[in-house]
């Protein structure tokens, strides 16, 4: 019997049994329910409620039921709606009547959303981690190829020269980025529901702020209606994944088209390749195709609570039950994930006589620009002589350091023989030095800010 | 060993086993991948691919390995990494080294496409089966209503009084452009890409059209490209399970409105309604509000899979293995709403009192122009006066009934005696007897109507 | 002052206007307004409401208001709140107090329901006509293109030739459905619901049948709560841009890698590439990436409606008027988009010399595996030594035609001598000749359905 | 004809143009773009690409620039494809061929980012101050309800006794979060790509950290790559209007509920209420359901916007040009919503009466169960009675203070006389004392809490 059954004479139907219980999903909550209700029972204590016996029962039975969960000793049974009721009826078993009085002044309401944030507080610490060893995978790759030069794309057509390690290191900052708004969403989330009972407080002396502080959060809610039907830090969580889903997506756009055989930057370790039942020779990139695809699935947990949550009245609505498995799936999305990419990045090879083969003089379109801007004339008029000049050499045939000084002179009398040295890619690199920029010198003191980084973050 | 494996050194790493084996969610297609299976079986032993006692091998094989499964006696084995490579492995075991032979000239890509288009086909039949029996319990429910008044709204205000019947057969038709919809979406399902290979076709000479008409299938595809990166049919799918889910999320918005106790008009089944943990007294109903919800997790499912498809390179990408678990999802959501609403409205129960009390003579406003407009002044006139009538009666706390004549003729010359016949709730209703309105002769000829149409569709 | 102004003292606060003024964008259908309000003059003359003559009067002047609109000489006032007051106001203007007499029985909720649904079914055609020509264009490249070959590919890793028609047939299916998905949508849209009235039916005796005629309607809509808020055939229009644009989006993503210079398949007409304002040698396929980039924006007016949608209460609320901005977007884009895009293929060069260079020989290991498949066994042994093969030509820089036969018939004793002919890209593509296959023939045919289907559809 | 044209034999199509161009959206970031030029060109006469006498032309310049923009007498031409290049041909009519000097080593690409990034600054304090009004004026009402009591609802029925002030106020700790991400968000634009040129950072020795504080920013990107296609800002910030949109739908569908006649508790000021067409005594809630329905708009925006960003290619990619639209479009909805709900929430009045009736002995259910509880029976066992009771009473139309006493004690023995004092919902509310529960006490203490917020936030 199902413990709010009271006030009903007929048992619930089996299939609203099926729909509402959400055993299924929230039992991954096991501790921090334990947790909240070893923290609350000291509450009712302080508070008057038990007598310090009663409390310790309380407290070593639900320590009990913690050993018997983790030792696999437990067992569901029919009834056990949620973690919840069944680490109740557990208990109950174990201390018998006593077990009834942990519930005095204590809501599922406020019970649920404690051990939501709870668990939402740690596993922002987990993908935390693994975001961290994501970066430190990528700086890793980075410093081996600080010199090491490919073709920039914007458009995905080739641009300017850039250093390997400059492309590897823009992940790093959308990365940090997403632990700064995990870190963010980890401060909203750290504000306790517990002794708000089931939407207008409690009637019990509890130490709200003593309580909310024996579970680690940092603050306590400030209205009761609220803090039971706050799913904020869902949404927040949710977005903040989606977000780095979408960059994990780019960078697995990139790393797909760098290792297809035309491009061929990059080889991904044969760990991390897949064949083709039909087609043995494709090296398919298999996790990176995930890594894309899964972007969506992130995207649509956000969008879908964000559905869920719009237009709902006031305090606690059962709709908000829906909460939990969009977010269980978007870390789990994650987690399944974050793994594969950091051995992925770390086994990166790169090509580099492919990369050096994809350096062409016309991604020396600017640098020819700014020679003549440093010339004296205008920007706007050097790029109009330069795109002559580049449309020239390509009906041609010809790279634009083959082109006959003559002609070039032809096209601007600033051309002369010095032109020749614009030609070098190395050089186009090493001139873009200002922080940010693509040059070994400017990327050595961005690897060494993203070092730090890590290490106050 | 994983069936492509034979160019590759190095097994795959155990993280992206977990990240790339679907066979923990694809495993429910076990049926029509053996369908699916047996009749490539026929095809390629047609095309002089397979002897005809292969065939026959295989065939046996494929069975058993369906009894197998369906009796609980087949076991996965570590390396199935797909419901496909399970039934292979197994099928390999029984049959030995021509088992090898099944998979001559399909892909993984154009079985995997079959096999889901199957499940989806099947699956559509079986919600269209669901939602059809939704729409008898609202007819059910209606025949028994036709008579019964009630508020109408428009901007949850009330507006004119309307029968019981026609509110439940709005969602009615609802459901029945959902039912249309999703035969539709089957129509588009119902393309078999068997024998598009991994992308480009066969090279085997298979009767494509009959292989697709002994699985069910009424066309087949006609390039092989589209044939095995084609997931609009999922797509759509999705999007009128969202559609339904809206529609749902009406109706449990309406139901909890009116099951509120201020409205008072309908009570649940105590089956179907929940009380609360710290308050007895409550009459939750649960299984409405998570109707509600789970319409915000049906638009989830359909954003993630459009957002995952966005931007694919041509053919098939690995990208498309998130194409089933939000299809499951959605269809699972259903599955188990969908008894449980029919349950609800076969049970609900309309308090008469309530709904007449629920019958305010401001409702006739519209009633008093048209009595109006019968003596002939045009219908912005006619507003204009009723509204001076209507706020008189409100600031003075009268019903319109009540407001002498001579107040109502002050207001125009063509309110006379016989205006009293306009304050009749009854008359109301039957006068909109034209298609589609809410008088009982014309919600009779709707559900008659609606009769026919689930006879038809 | 507004025509619903009777009943309230004081004036509508400003901000309120601006927030609820809709005629900012349902101007546009100004047309479907007027059309609606003569067939709905006509219907109230036909139930007896007006006589011969007013109908004329009014019929005339709203005539006179659609030449005027047309013309340029309609001004809007303060006060047109909508497409609907203001069209009603000038009609006023013109006719006098008779004007007065048109909203007989009519609310502004079956009106714009019915404004609404007429463009929308225009629209639609508009829609159509444009994706034909794209499918018009796509058919005319792939005619000159039916047998150069390509490598095709999945995973974007190259697997096995193909013809450039085959890649561009693949998307003409995807617009076919969006077609068809078009058209059912439509025919979904088609149901007047005039004569609605608010919510509850209208009193007056008009043929609803007969005035849904008029209009171009096929069907009438069976319940009036459900047809004055029925937006399910804004949300399908929306599925299906929303579909049409991910199909966009994939084509645009090919487009754009395989415009890249290490492709360098596909050259964009200069027309429809641009250039960067600091690298004039930048050939950006800028048409292209916005495709892809709107495929965003057009889930995103799907899934905000859906949003919008869920949970609303019975019949019309104030809600639904989010639905027309996201429908007008999704229209805009798609009308802007596809001019550019017909161009954009029309004028699309293809680099033979490219894509010849494109097929390397691993792209024939499938038909190596097949020529062992031929030579009796089974696939998945085939497949394996295959895998060998591949592994050891790539790890000595061969090609596998290289590869001297007594190392093949080390592998595998069925390698003989005309293993040779394998090696071949045009017959390769050559034997994939069944439907919907890559070869010319297959494609050829593919070709001829897909014109018939044009005629058809 | 355009900037970047030089490489180019034929004009861009024109469709093409309109495709592209986005002139119609960005001329709202003029400011912005003036505002970045004027401090570039200040950096690069630091550089010493500018004298100074040029660099005082080129601001001059662009200061009348400005000035014509803002007083109307700046006209936009055929070919100004984007505010940006608007800005800089007028400038260069103004001031000649020292114009196109100002674009050295400055990219569209990092011009435009700049600009955004500027502009969101700005609208981010512009909301917030809307929000902060909000609260102001939630927190002006709460002030006078704190001893209004009425129903407290969880599932949408009623729970217990709350009072007005403490159900007005959870609305002020959501918008109060939602300032807060909005303030995270500001913190995450507030870095400065400028310097970061097309993709590869700038060849001139410009001193980025003075250009961007000279602009307002506290940061400067560390990675040029990541600088020109970083749209985070914009998601994040999208994100946060669209849980602030379903915050505000939340409140409106709480007041477009009690402002239900069957409610009562709520009326709307006549301002802010509009009639029907059709029904004159309506007094719809049209800003709230407005309010509601702009929801799904902006929920709608983020998708969108996540959906174009997914599987983008490194760097700047036009795609991205996707991106002011939707941000433009939340924040105009927005700035359009507030306003008005500001209004509603100063003007709302409540009605006492109903509120009062609103309140039902059932919902003391709780108090009688904690009255057990005080008497030491453990909760669970106190739960079950009081539920035997609540039903009994239902059953036989008596309020739970109607009962006999021998009736209660035959249920438990604890009850006694005393029990009488449980009836008073007064007390009830009083006992809830604890933070952040309803009692007078503890929303006075909450209500100070929140100014002070407002004044540290």
């Amino acid at each position: 019997m199902s413990l709010w059954g009271g006030a009903f004479l007929q048992p619930s139907d089996d299939d609203l049994k099926a729909l509402n219980d959400s055993l299924r999903f929230d039992k991954r909550m096991y501790r921090q329910d334990i947790d909240g209700s070893i923290a609350y029972a000291q509450a009712i204590r302080d508070a008057g409620i038990l007598d310090a016996k009663e409390a310790i029962t309380l407290i070593q039975g639900l320590k009990q039921v913690l050993q018997e969960i983790e030792s696999g000793s437990f067992f569901f049974v029919a009834g056990d709606e949620d973690i919840h009721t069944a680490v109740e009826r557990r208990l109950t078993e174990i201390v018998g009547a006593v077990g009834g009085k942990l519930h005095t002044g204590r809501s599922r309401n406020d019970q649920v959303a404690t051990d939501f944030r709870l668990w939402v507080m740690k596993t922002i610490e987990t993908l935390n981690d693994l975001l961290k060893t994501t970066q430190e995978a990528l700086i890793e790759q980075a410093e081996q190829h600080t010199e090491t030069l490919m073709a920039g794309y914007t458009h995905l057509q080739p641009a300017q020269p850039i250093t390997v390690a400059h492309w590897l290191m823009s992940y790093f900052w959308m990365l940090q980025r997403d632990r700064e708004r995990l870190r963010d969403a980890r401060k909203r989330t750290s504000f306790s529901p517990l002794g708000s009972g089931a939407l207008a407080g409690t009637p019990l002396a509890i130490d709200r702020v003593k309580l909310a502080n024996n579970l680690g959060f940092t603050h306590v809610s400030m209205n009761s209606l609220d803090a039971v039907s706050d799913r904020d830090f869902v949404a927040e969580t949710l977005f903040t994944l989606a977000m780095t889903g979408v960059h994990l997506s780019r960078f697995a756009e990139d790393v797909i088209i760098f290792s297809n055989p035309n491009f061929g930057y990059i080889r991904l370790n044969d760990r991390y390749s897949t064949g083709s039942s039909l087609m043995p020779q494709k090296r398919n990139a298999d996790p990176m195709e995930l890594a894309r695809g899964k972007a969506g699935r992130l995207i649509g947990n956000l969008t879908g609570l964000l559905a869920t949550l719009k237009g709902l009245p006031t305090s606690y609505n059962k709709d908000l039950q829906e909460d939990k498995e969009a977010l269980f799936d978007s870390v789990d999305t994650l987690s399944a994930l974050l793994p594969v990419l950091i051995a992925v990045i770390k086994t990166l090879t790169f090509n580099t006589e492919r990369l050096t083969a994809s350096l062409t003089q016309d991604m020396l379109a600017t640098d020819l620009a700014d020679y003549l801007v440093n010339k004296g004339l205008p920007f706007r008029e050097a790029h109009h002589i330069v795109g002559r000049v580049v449309r020239y050499a390509s009906d041609n045939g010809l790279e634009m350091s083959q082109l006959p000084l003559e002609f070039l002179s032809d096209q601007s009398a600033l051309f002369t023989e010095d032109v020749r040295q614009v030609f070098d890619f190395k050089q186009s690199v090493a001139k873009r030095a200002t922080l940010g920029g693509t040059a070994p010198s400017a990327v050595n003191q961005q690897i060494e800010t993203a070092k730090e980084t890590l290490q106050n973050t």
